[in-house]
């Protein structure tokens, strides 16, 4: 099985070794991880982030799962990128893990951010009157969902890590689904 | 041809006023505009967010193109839901459309909210040290080119208007866009 490493582990300053120590996780479980520094793009090209796009898209196409790191990013949601390529890859029928290292509802992690107030409607309101999803989920529910229905939950850890951007501990549980999906242990 | 609605004007508090305009405009184009708030869903239910995956699932899948409002949403980036959504279309080989009402790059828009650097690799990064893309584009590089090979580039005003919630004139390019695409005036 081989598996797309999705995240913005790649905007890390050691994006190369994170994405090396995550392709050994995979292979300890006898699975192949894709990791999209591994495409040769020439980033002094002006056609870089066409050509990464491209590259991206032919490594997701050749998988057959994704594992995707939804630990906030910039914001209370996961990386922009990273959630396109989890849509992309439900589309696609492959299956869809995920992980996210901050286990903090959606409510929290907006109200660390923004002034969340109630509105008289009972509803949770922004500074910008817009609606909080309220449904005690930890990220917008197109995701969390989708995981559920194309793969398997969203896996987070009881505590949030001190370091959230290097533990890796749900990640391995995420290959651990994924190799049991793959040897026919679960379905 | 029938178009599926995204974005986070769901999370307005005019929200259903919002999706019969943009529904009224898709009309007028000789096009069908799908809502996600079309979808009967009890909210008082404890399934109420597996039913609106459900149904948003069910109505992109009969679909034939998407419309995403990737207008940023508390924070640089679009809002999470809608990006997964324009990822699931793509995967699933639909034609994609999408348009921003904030036509800043998003090197901008990660400065007005965080501590951008510039390293001495020349690199921006932030203030947790991750990189910030920085490719002249307005958003994560994997939308923006996914719209390019998957329906047309993104839709943007030459100004932020002044109500990026309501104002509907970019929404309305994207409907005259695949209007043409419908009807064979372009490919």
């Amino acid at each position: 099985m081989k598996i797309y490493l999705a995240g913005p582990d790649v905007f890390l300053p050691d994006a190369v070794e994170i994405g090396r120590r995550k392709a050994a996780i995979c292979e300890r479980h006898g699975l192949i991880g894709l990791y999209p520094l591994d495409n040769a793009i020439d980033l002094t090209s002006p056609d870089a982030s066409l050509a990464i796009f491209k590259g991206n898209e032919a490594m997701m196409d050749s998988a057959d799962a994704i594992i995707a790191n939804l630990t906030p990013f910039r914001g209370p949601s996961a990386d922009a990128g990273t959630v396109y390529e989890l849509g992309y890859m439900a589309g696609r029928g492959k299956l869809c893990f995920a992980y996210s290292n901050d286990p903090a509802l959606y409510t929290e992690r907006v109200a660390r951010s923004f002034a969340v107030t109630k509105a008289a409607t009972g509803h949770l309101i922004d500074g910008e009157g817009l609606a909080v999803e309220n449904f005690g989920l930890t990220d917008n529910l197109m995701m969390i969902h989708s995981l559920e229905l194309h793969g398997a939950e969203l896996v987070m850890p009881r505590q949030r890590p001190t370091d959230i951007w290097h533990d890796l501990a749900s990640f391995e549980a995420c290959v651990a689904l994924a190799a049991d999906r793959a040897t026919g242990k679960s379905d």
